[in-house]
């Protein structure tokens, strides 16, 4: 099963495409859509909305799992997150992906084992899970590709994965 | 010129047309585009983007104005509402109708001539400035008009307007 991981944003939207089995996860893909913090707003949302969409058209995710949003820090960061994670779920739900979504808790609890993790150990472990040489960068993309992880390991996931599993499906060369 | 007001929801999400001049402001339609409690949220951001778009398609606007977001009370409901402006800011822009945002501040500054006024005074005035005999309801609705009134009366608007008026646009029937 194809999973994409969304850490939300406005400025900066972090994505990690996984396909998970019950053996393992093997990345397909990482990055972020970046916008230019000049652009008015509701331009900003068109690009969030218009590269989400061709992203979903390329990789074919078969569910997306994305970060809820806690404010306890910062009221303004939190506001615009919001309008850019709204636009995030329209175009998901627009084009059949199903959406789950995951508290930065039980994010840190699937990857680490430890719901209290440092941000610096889930990235360790994101790294260790997918085999790769070094920790995904920028942050955003190694904190939405935890995300997909958190989603392939979490219960739901692991009943569709054995359903919907076809390894032929998933080569994109 | 025609002024779509806004004020911006994920349940309830309410709108008021208003044809603008510098002499008068007329009322050309109000109401609430609701979404059920039941839906999940991805699902009522897609109606209320949806309904949004034929919205403008309809009435073809020439500005719309949006109420800005503060969360000084309830933090939940900011998050949720957040995600509905996202996607009216998305579905505005992407259909070319210039944007603009107002504080409830400016907005009771502009309608009642004081920024601390009472809801009640916003909505009398609101009322008597296009010329109704009720108050419109619901509250969201009258609440959208208000929004479109202080935009109608703002400077930008009021240039716009010597520019662009014509009358013969706007007929509806």
């Amino acid at each position: 099963m194809r999973i994409l991981g969304i850490d939300p944003g406005v400025a900066t939207v972090g994505f990690g495409i996984v396909d998970a089995t019950r053996q393992k996860n093997e990345l397909v893909r990482f990055g972020v859509i970046s916008t230019p913090a000049g652009l008015p707003l509701s331009r900003r949302l068109v690009q969030i909305y218009t590269d989400l969409q061709e992203l979903i058209s390329t990789f074919h995710p078969d569910e997306m799992a994305v970060e809820e949003l806690f404010f306890n820090t910062n009221l303004t960061t939190g506001i615009s997150v919001a309008h850019g994670r709204g636009v995030i779920l329209l175009a998901a739900e627009q084009l059949g992906v199903p959406i789950f979504e995951y508290t930065p808790m039980q994010v840190k609890q699937a990857v680490v084992g430890y719901g209290k993790a440092e941000k610096r150990q889930v990235m360790l472990m994101t790294q260790r899970l997918l085999g790769l040489r070094q920790i995904p960068r920028p942050d955003d993309a190694a904190d939405a590709l935890a995300i997909a992880i958190c989603h392939a390991r979490s219960a739901t996931s692991l009943l569709n994965q054995e359903r919907v599993f076809d390894p032929g499906r998933y080569d994109t060369r």
